[in-house]
């Protein structure tokens, strides 16, 4: 059990920073985290404010979305967050808020264009916008639509590479390896989101860095050869 | 009494909840609470800094207006809260704020259109905007007729719906059950004002969301088949 | 000397509120008084931080700038400040920012036209901006000849009416009857160019506000029919 | 070796005033400084929180780039400091973020005009932006390319005259005389940056201020007839 203990600890923690990093305004956000090897994933509680949550209140659900452990209701966000741990095997936590700069391009309909380095170094291309969801799909599991037209969206690459996406009409979901990694991405994507809207409005329809500075950019973080930030540390 | 003297603390709280929330400047807002029971409104006393406030600062008015308790003089926009409280039996509290970006498309005399779901979570539809007073209105019972503008603007609906409504070149008006329901609404205006500015910078006069996708959000959240949030708590 | 002491000290205090009103960068900006009983003019001596600031850092000159009291350098715009006292007999303080807002529109060479109530309930009318100075009031004695363009621009009305007023390519000047109301004339100035900005974005060169209602929220707060805020406390 | 402990001390608090400027979102910013007569650069170290740096974390490298000091690797940006240390003679410090105005300045590929005597006083004339880099420029020695068209753009003018420069799709780099005057520089362009967007979408593409005010405001600040702030201080 101690593993999924520290899972809900991280999952506190996680949500706990969306104030911190001003990505929420009152209840608006939610972080979640998956224990692969029992088939478990744990998320904030529906609808609770961030300085009252307790290790106690996160939510533990299996794959299915059954609740295991917890008095509390999950998210309503929560069955979006199972269809993309179920499609996606690389993915050890999830954000999702209603960060003000991406959900204003979200609700633009819009993907976010790689404008720079700030947006080289972290998504290697676009931060895509889905389609609208359908009056079916809305009218439908709501909540398990917007997961499946988040996987259709991403079509089959690397989730990690572009670790982010605009739901149209809605807002941005972000992800990583573990929820700490899926709230960094989502305090770059709203700092990348700000810049984005502020060069197009310079320079509207301003197209995308060459693909050069792409590769430059995300290689110098990621991947064999990068050589950003300190080797790890041996232990 | 004990009623009363809650309501003038609630109304206190939520008065000071204004600057907490970042949505006034010096002392542009003012909160009120009903106690129908016994005909009487409490309101912020007019022109008094949110940190100087007491309870004993709020005013006590009837229905008609005139003052029970205090020796403040009550905010100078008393006569608009008072139409609305008699107007519409569901109101508990109202909040006036001159928050920068609702005002903003106040003083622009546009609606703000549901652009996302963030809108449609709160507000089931656009929040309006009333037409220009006319000069006669203006030079009359002004803020009477604020509120009278504000009653023919929304009609004869729920005003629960849409707890929010712009005037024209002033600013916004929200409510709710009790005080701090109306600063809540608030706080979620601006933000979601915020957005739709940026969008339609982005996306100049993007239409509203549809329909079906006001209906799924808003009845998230209001109405027997809510499902964000949790469970009221047995006493 | 002691109403020369209470000046020096209600002008340090001024000018610390600056920076707690987020309206100025490192040290652009200065306040200063009156006390025209001794001829004499109080204000913060040039390019010194706000924190360090102490009551015998300020600066007293007489009305034509010679340095009476203080080892400081007064503010390199102690000529501007000067021409304005000696101008208008019921200025008791001046304030001079870099806030950003307001200074976008000063260099846009833009008057900020009144949009709505709020503007109103403290400008009676757009806030001006000046012309450009010429390249020869440039060369010559500038900070002097900065004083006499916003004299030529705001004619003769009485400069309490419209308390402000925008240097083309510079940035605000405000007053008032002593230095804590023109600091508070510079904090709604700059709120009310942010809203005027967003206004506009919203709906481009938007026409004032009509008069009737500029006379309404004006004279709600100003003059004998005043009835916004508390009345004088007797002593 | 105490010249070299006390510009370590330097470089270390300049690094952390990027937060408290809010200059920098997670660790996207860096400052250095330089020992000329012991030819040793001290920069921080990379992808290191600035609320965890101390002062043995600094790298003291010698200007063709070897490490000589400190556990670290260097910012990746190192490069880019070294090409500009070598070139210009007279700077002591150079800073380098991804502050959002100026960077999307730097997005938009535009310089920032003169617009106003807030830019005037800290810069005689335009923050020019670099051509884009090449592919092969990008795929070769990428940071030392980046200090290269640096250089290219600056001419060969006083660097110390426009101490900054936006990159072309990535950020702007600020110098100075030492560490602290580069952040000041960081400081001050950000504040313009966005005032000049705002004066733009009020006035689109205004032309820059003339020259006289140009001369007038930088001479205000700079060289021999200087008048603003006070005289040095005689130890």
């Amino acid at each position: 059990m101690s593993e999924l203990q520290d899972l809900k600890e991280a999952v506190l923690l996680a949500n706990r920073l969306l104030p911190h990093h001003r990505l929420v305004t009152l209840t608006w956000g939610n972080v979640s985290g998956v224990l692969r090897s029992q088939g478990m994933m744990v998320i904030k509680p529906s609808g609770v404010d961030y300085d009252a949550l307790t290790v106690d209140d996160m939510v533990v659900v299996d794959l299915d979305g059954h609740r295991v452990e917890g008095d509390r209701n999950p998210s309503s966000d929560t069955p979006t967050h199972l269809v993309l741990y179920r499609h996606f095997s690389t993915l050890g936590g999830i954000c999702h808020t209603h960060s003000p700069w991406a959900t204003s391009w979200a609700q633009a309909g819009l993907a976010i264009p790689p404008l720079g380095t700030t947006h080289a170094d972290h998504f290697y291309g676009a931060v895509p916008c889905t389609r609208r969801l359908s009056p079916d799909e809305i009218q439908g599991a709501y909540e398990r639509e917007t997961g499946k037209v988040i996987v259709e969206t991403l079509g089959n690459p690397d989730p990690l590479a572009v670790p982010a996406v605009l739901v149209h009409g809605h807002g941005p979901f972000t992800w990583g390896r573990d929820p700490l990694e899926a709230v960094h991405h989502a305090v770059i994507l709203e700092e990348v989101a700000k810049m984005a809207y502020h060069t197009w409005m310079l320079n509207p329809h301003l197209a995308s860095v060459p693909r050069s500075l792409l590769d430059r950019h995300y290689y110098r973080k990621h991947g064999p050869n990068a050589y950003y930030g300190q080797p790890p540390e041996a232990s």
